[in-house]
């Protein structure tokens, strides 16, 4: 993809200073900018980037008057943040919306149907009796098993693996490597010290808006369902166990771990390697900072912690602080110690 | 799959009261009912569900009297409990087993063997001088490399990756995505700061019922092998490196890391999000907390540690009480320290 | 591969005692031995083993005369360990190199070019416009994106994804189940709630000799590029968020997690399982502990750091130790409060 700044320009409606015909196939920051870059200049901290910049050409507002020459072309624009945010989207569209069609080979099973303008890349697997909507991309290497439903414009990114009974709604992104559906960790203690798997034969539903990154994994539930609610995202290797429930616009950071059965509520926000037990409730809005351990439920919305095992963020860190004077704390105890020592001998 | 109810009767050696002739295609826990599923009633607490759940079939105790009309039909059987999870495990037989023969394309090596009712899926790769044994199935896109051998019923689900020279046991289940026998993380530090790769020549063992969690990676001895004893069950996003071993019934709960050359005894019990040290002995029935780091050998069998470092389980919950005190502590130090001045002054 | 003990003396420069033609065709430790193995004897300790060990050969020092009966076929060498690594050595290269050619079916998008020597596994995806250099070999069921760059000798192993406008360098080595390029987690909050994906249009760039482990996740940027500078070596299920930065031969233990923007510097040794939040320098040479939290900058090369959140090693360990002691701390201080109201009875 190649354009203009006179393209460009035409579609921000905006006015050209300098080399209209530039080519421009990417875009930086401006203190990255890179030759066929078009970057912005918003916040004014980054100006004396804009006579340094080697992108091709920079988005501005109408208002500014350059001081010096500049060697980039210059868009100008009522609000450069939001022309550009107008242009990252486009270039975002363009970038991963190019793909359609079915790839060869690739395996699609019997009774199974699609949806219009779908793409289906080489060596991808889609079992029996599946359901895929519109628009849906299912890139190379993705496996869908059988009896598996996937809504309109949802992105199976290569080599996600989706187990039979899914159901995924629309919208959803599923990045390479997420795993859907896997056994729930459940066995039954024998008397010989061995253990005899639970049969796991739920399922695992994606609501709409649905965002998984990469490698995470979301086990089916034991019986019934997995349920990730509308509009959550959950980031890189994220452990979600059998019968666990997060609600609506929750946001989980990379390398947590949700235990079995456990509910989350909604909008809440979780940092990165926190563990949660199974069993437990978590109320709306709770936030939760990175690292944690949850081991029981959090009844009143909009609570924060922090702490492996967590209690109230704020009195954590005072804690914490204390944690790290233990040494001249005990070394206080042990003078005070004296003191009334010497004290009891006086008396 | 589906049955009626007269089917699952006769199934189960119960006695039919409503209609024999609906449809099951599916089970359900009694308060998540929906219609076309089956249900089961053994604890009394969930008993008002009987009156409201979609279920269209209950299995209920043979000495229930119903007390209002109910719309699903009822089995009526001796152990309610009993008869519902040798239905669970018909139906996940069937489920998972339903599976044979050797899908296109895929790709077997030359002098690679296979035994009876096996299941290859499309896009599996098996290398070269493979064993493979009876009632396996690979699915789609696994990759198993050269000179593996898989002893008899051992699932390889989708996308799993085996290293050339792995030797997996029978009844083994590796999810999606598992890692079998990838280097070692082994770097010898060279004058210039930088580091060479130590050659990784060893593999990994996985002995008979072995589990493996989705995302889990377990990589191959530098020499020798890496072990996963008999019946071990490892959850998800699990990290065990070279040379480890694992006894016999061992359990380790997703996103814990065992570092390299370090031997875990039998039936342990380990949590999620655990770190283990190198090159340390972990006695017998040891149980690990979540979120634990274990820097030093456990010796007594049946110990039980928590926290990062690990002590013992109780005298840990004890510190991690006065830990959340700590301010309070401090100030009742400092009115100490107050009225020994105070004291001081008087004397 | 099979060799005579005769062949390996050779190579080696060495003197046999015993049988010439025994045929060895793996390494072992002495202690693991197997028949068909050779193995070596370096440090005085493991002598015992020399006369039990069930190796077929063994590489020991031209100065050595044994004591007793030996089974095993004896190479007499100057330095046994260097002899055996060179060995090691080549049992490595003829166990990784032997792949070369196109196996089918496999996909390379058109206009994308491949250098000499190329190993291309079955089901593996090369997208459009990629340069994939000599000597690199692309196991089964690997996806390249479009636009993607790959130097020569790099090895890239089955199942990993490489999104489209990565960069990889020479001699880089890329586990199996890697992801390169995946999405960065940044969503826009939306008034009602809700998360707006920001797009990520930036790359990832590996420069030469990195070698990234079993599923790890490095995220692209969302503009310019996430670097992992020259030499890095990454363990297994370790997260890199976006525009994160990774100076050269800095090494990092599995699991451990990188969030966004923050930039680590040359030459630093982190545990595993180890958090940094996001936008923070680490200086070069810091070793931070397994299982630490770091919340903040480190501006001082060499700084050692441990603990969640973290602080000075050898503080961290200080505090560690009172920690455990919190119970006595309490009840010393709680004598203290006795001994002092008596005292203030007396006086």
């Amino acid at each position: 993809m190649e354009f203009t700044v006179q393209q460009i320009a035409s579609i921000l409606g905006g006015k050209i200073i300098g080399n209209a015909s530039a080519k421009i196939h990417t875009l930086s920051k401006i203190e990255e900018g890179i030759p066929g870059s078009i970057s912005f200049l918003s916040n004014p901290k980054y100006e004396p980037y804009l006579y340094t910049t080697q992108a091709s050409a920079i988005i501005i507002s109408d208002q500014y008057t350059p001081k010096r020459e500049i060697g980039a072309a210059l868009i100008l624009v009522k609000d450069p943040y939001t022309a550009f945010t107008v242009l990252l989207n486009e270039y975002n569209r363009l970038l991963n919306n190019s793909k359609t069609g079915i790839e060869q080979p690739s395996f699609i099973g019997s009774s199974s149907t699609v949806g219009e303008n779908i793409y289906v890349g080489a060596f991808a697997y889609v079992g029996h009796n599946c359901t895929i909507g519109k628009h849906v991309r299912i890139y190379p290497q993705a496996y869908i098993g059988d009896n598996v439903q996937i809504g309109d414009y949802t992105v199976v990114h290569p080599g996600v693996k989706i187990y039979s009974g899914s159901i995924i709604g629309n919208n959803c992104i599923l990045h390479a490597g997420v795993v859907i559906g896997s056994d729930g960790f459940g066995f039954a203690p024998q008397p010989d010290g061995s253990y005899k798997p639970i049969p796991q034969v739920g399922n695992v539903i994606l609501q709409d808006n649905v965002s998984i990154g990469a490698n995470t994994v979301i086990d089916c539930a034991t019986l019934g369902s997995t349920i990730i609610g509308e509009g959550v995202k959950l980031d890189n290797l994220i452990q979600i166990a059998h019968n666990v429930e997060i609600g609506k616009n929750t946001v989980i950071a990379a390398q947590t771990g949700v235990s079995g059965s456990t509910k989350i509520g909604e909008n809440c926000v979780v940092g990165g390697q926190v563990g949660f037990v199974g069993h437990i409730r978590i109320a709306d809005k709770t936030s939760v900072g990175a690292q944690s351990g949850i081991g029981k439920s959090i009844t009143k919305p909009g609570t924060a912690v922090q702490g492996s095992p967590a209690f109230d963020y704020k009195e954590n860190l005072k804690s914490q602080v204390i944690f790290r004077k233990l040494p001249l704390l005990l070394k206080k105890l042990d003078d005070l110690e004296e003191k009334i020592l010497n004290l009891s001998d006086k008396t």
